[in-house]
């Protein structure tokens, strides 16, 4: 018999209806579909029908007392929300270089340092699977608190051929083991190991040669993701890793023009990539590029708060005809938030995003953005059933009363996996 | 018998002990005394010893099986927070207008309209003391599970002496209530009602005659708030209303110098309030008044944040000797946000305060601004036993970690009123 679930009386659903095909760009970024005292029926992990309460009711009235029902009277409810752009799987914090940086030190001195990108390496690179399994599964059950159910996550602090399969075998051991659904990058192109500073190609020779076959070999990955930022990798160089993850069937994705204009945009365009990330400082030229050939953009304003520094200029990109998303960018050095709401804040509140466009930026654009738009991202018959309900009375209440988690219920493939605001 | 509690092994016990009868300036703002391993005993709701974990268990061994125990282990245990400045009793929200904000009108031209503080007069006029307890309690219980044990709350959404009466009852019903304990300011001088714009005069002889006596006849205030700003109330009208006050035995606060230059701080310093508020704009002269006066400056960066504002200069004020208090502002239309610790995350990355000055900003310097430092703020011996346990392994993390909720465990009165993120 059909497992049934009955989420009835909503204030407002939030459907995100309409854009599974295509990811939503411009002014279609606010079409996000809200139905008053909407209901939603649900069996065997799957969304049958979003509809008027009342009209769900008398349709499904026989079934309802065999359903699993859920009284959603006075909150909203939206697709489980997507983060597409985490480093979920690594070893330690930073919090000391935290400190380091408010008493004065840039990232980029940190890092040169010897800390930053490379502190982490070392230390999971020391950790062992379980170590970095059961640390990685704290943050994922924080994401799921966040109304979070589905995630990328990018390897890239391995940095050797073990290392990087590490990461990844990690990450697939979450998606079996842990609701959250996660879909995983190999970036191997993340940094250059400080040992190999002085001969850079042979790195990259090596992640070209010896990393990416053996990760698609293994099916470890969707996504080849590459750090393309002066004094990392070149837009040369990033463009050979890309192709070569190609040849493999690894999708291109590019950490883009993050900290200087670096032609990043311009080449997310030229490869196909499916997403251009971090873009503060891409040039209009790749803008243009990005929106011609339907890269989304992925833009993570935690970052730049976190750094303190200045903000993507989504206006001009959304403006432009680039489907945005929103992410975290989840790291232990320059993004350790878990709170995915808290960004939809910074996007309306940093960014001069609307309400309806940060919700459109964390579902249904941010499915777009790594692949996953025909079974999450909104809700619409026979997608799954991954829904958050947030105890506020209206979507403009989520970034209005800022700064706050206002998650109540997470619903993962038709299960409960969050309620009153707690793991089950 | 005596009712006891046991607190044990923290990775840190914040004490901020020795602030306890001048607030903290300058440097002292950075001495937050950690103790790690760190332990609290405490009696009939009274902290009795704070001390090392192993000291303490030895010196309490034959009671410690009798008290309630909460381990600590692997978390953070800070005083209760202190908000200093909050508007905690009125009724409904303005996401509305929030969201006209996002499009382009300023927070001024919505006041104009009608809109703005106004909304909110009408809302809370109308409302019955009932409605206004429910509205507010439900406010309380977030505050609560955000780590707030003691918070000041104002009238000034009444404007006629029945409605400011009728607001500082229901904060007077909510302290008799709540855990939370609420210090009453009275602040009829909040805005001009929209029918007295033409002759404020009358509206300020009012404050004066009728108000003031009549809420400080019966004891429903501690405090006397006045909104010293352009287009609101000048700095000889608010040192009025502050004189008068004190006639009353009512201690002055101020809303100085938020949206221009406006003498606030130098008037603060003048009539001797225990604080001035915002200081955005404030100038250098009333900064160094304050300093001299030992008026405490409180920031409410949520404020800033939300209106997209620029931030108060809180490196200049503290540099100049201002002890500084961080609080929330909560309120409907400029800063609905129920949460302090992310008020102290904007504190570091918004106004450069280190993340040691922002614990002292909403402990015991917070305290200070609402004259409770003699009860709370700390943990010390003969202390009132309000404690927040954090679920993070160092205070650094409250920060690092930024845009979360890491409250685990709330007491009060050494009661559990907050178990893991949960109210009791
Ligand atoms: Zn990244
Ligand atoms: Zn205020």
């Amino acid at each position: 018999m059909a497992q049934k679930m009955f989420i009835s009386n909503a204030n407002q659903v939030i459907t995100m209806a309409g854009h599974s095909d295509t990811p939503a760009k411009k002014e279609k970024m606010s079409k996000i579909s809200i139905m008053k005292h909407g209901s939603i029926w649900i069996e065997d992990g799957r969304i049958v029908e979003v509809g008027p309460d009342e009209e769900l009711r008398e349709k499904y009235r026989t079934q309802i007392e065999d359903a699993v029902q859920i009284d959603a009277t006075g909150k909203i409810v939206t697709p489980g929300l997507i983060d597409p752009h985490t480093h979920l799987v690594h070893a330690g914090t930073r919090e000391n270089e935290y400190a380091m940086r408010l008493k004065g030190k840039t990232y980029m001195e940190i890092m040169e340092a010897g800390g930053g990108i490379h502190a982490t390496t070392r230390a999971t690179q020391k950790a062992s699977h379980e170590k970095l399994y059961e640390e990685s599964k704290k943050r994922l059950d924080k994401f799921l608190l966040h109304g979070v159910t589905t995630l990328e996550a990018k390897s890239g602090y391995g940095l050797t051929l073990e290392h990087e399969l590490k990461q990844l075998e990690v990450a697939k051991q979450l998606q079996k083991d842990h609701s959250v659904d996660i879909i995983s990058t190999f970036m191997g192109a993340h940094a250059v190991p400080m040992n190999e500073k002085k001969n850079p190609e042979k790195f990259v020779t090596r992640v070209i040669e010896e990393m990416i076959p053996e990760v698609a070999e293994r099916k470890l990955a969707v996504f080849n993701d590459v750090f393309c930022e002066r004094g990392v990798f070149t837009p040369e160089q990033s463009k050979r890793i890309l192709e070569a993850g190609k040849k493999h069937g690894l999708i291109p994705k590019i950490h883009a023009d993050e900290i200087e204009p670096y032609a990043g945009a311009k080449l997310a365009a030229e490869v196909e990539a499916i997403s251009a990330d971090h873009l503060l400082k891409a040039s209009d030229e790749g803008i243009k590029a990005m929106a011609e050939q339907g890269v989304v953009g992925v833009l993570l304003p935690g970052t730049a708060f976190f750094l303190m520094a200045e903000f993507a200029p989504a206006r001009k990109i959304i403006d432009a005809g680039v489907a945005v998303a929103l992410s975290t960018d989840q790291n232990p050095g320059s993004s350790p938030t878990i709170s995915l709401p808290f960004i939809m804040n910074l996007g309306c509140l940093k960014m001069e995003m609307t309400p309806e466009e940060v919700l459109t930026a964390t579902t249904i654009n941010a499915a777009h953005a790594i692949g996953c738009a025909d079974e999450a991202g909104s809700l619409e018959s026979g997608k799954k059933a991954d829904i958050t309900i947030f105890d506020v009375p209206n979507y403009l209440t989520l970034s209005y009363q800022y700064g706050m988690n206002h998650v109540d219920t997470v619903i993962k493939s038709g299960k409960q996996v969050v309620v009153g605001g707690r793991l089950q």
